[in-house]
């Protein structure tokens, strides 16, 4: 990423202070997809290494990886396929448990939303711990997946998550970082 | 829409008989999400007489909606504005109730989401009672927005949601309908 496009995307997001806890600085995407020429930008930042690769699914994390993964499986000429908190699929899942600040909670995909060896993508607004990624990853995994990589508009550097999914042997492309939140 | 292509999009459809209730026929669009050519058809289906009109924003719905308005978004070269379930959205909102088979709930949108004015297309998978898409409509009202249309892969007529647009003065656009749903 070149330095002007990161600055325009960092000047898209919108940051709000003490959300959804005092001390917690929340970095609101909802103005970048607002913004046309941002929302554009950042689809592209995403795909850029991949455009070339046949990659046959875009995996959008619920729910506003599922607004970026849209756009993404449709700038690839890609299918789209939706990780969801456990109870909205109505077909044969897969689950894993992941963990939230307090306690578990569980993530699921439908059992043939991807074939084995199939090329995917995993796309989120932003990693932070990188909980729900990594549960992704594991899903992907369980039904035989080709996981290309994990791209994030928003990396949080100091939470951990791209170094977690990076032991996992993932590939993480994230286009702009805050550090120190 | 032809009916080839309306063929090939009921083709991808997958309908999963007495979900979430006995009764019920569930028509289960992920199977279409995954087909790369019937997502692109779709998409290419939904945009279709609104491609030069120089919309701004595409409002997609929580959960399924966000999915095809990001990739309506991108096809569009527009921005896109979630229309959430309450209390998810991390700035001033806007918010409107509507019925649920038992009860309320409210769906809200950011104030600042749309400018007066401003072109919006309201993506949503399916209409069914039309009570999610009749908030949608009401919410982008509130803040001015000027709605082009509403526009969903599946209409299930028998159930009222189309009209119910319609008699908003709202311009629907569906791809596909199954009746006696």
């Amino acid at each position: 990423m070149n330095t002007s496009v990161r600055d325009k995307l960092l000047a898209s997001i919108r940051t709000i202070p003490d959300y959804p806890k005092p001390g917690v600085q929340f970095r609101d995407i909802t103005t970048l997809l607002g913004d046309a020429d941002a929302f554009a930008t950042a689809v592209d930042g995403l795909v850029g290494p991949f455009a070339d690769l046949g990659i046959d699914k875009i995996a959008g994390i619920e729910a506003r990886g599922f607004i970026l993964g849209g756009a993404v499986a449709h700038r690839l000429s890609a299918g789209f396929v939706p990780i969801r908190k456990k109870g909205k699929l109505p077909h044969e899942t897969v689950r894993v448990a992941y963990s939230l600040e307090y306690g578990l909670d569980e993530m699921e995909m439908h059992r043939d939303g991807v074939k084995p060896g199939e090329k995917v993508i995993v796309i989120d607004d932003l990693i932070a711990t990188g909980g729900t990624a990594e549960a992704a990853v594991k899903l992907l995994r369980q039904i035989g997946a080709d996981i290309v990589a994990a791209c994030f508009v928003i990396d949080l550097p100091d939470l951990g998550g791209r170094r977690k999914l990076e032991a996992l042997g993932v590939s993480v492309r994230t286009l702009i970082a805050f550090e120190g939140d």
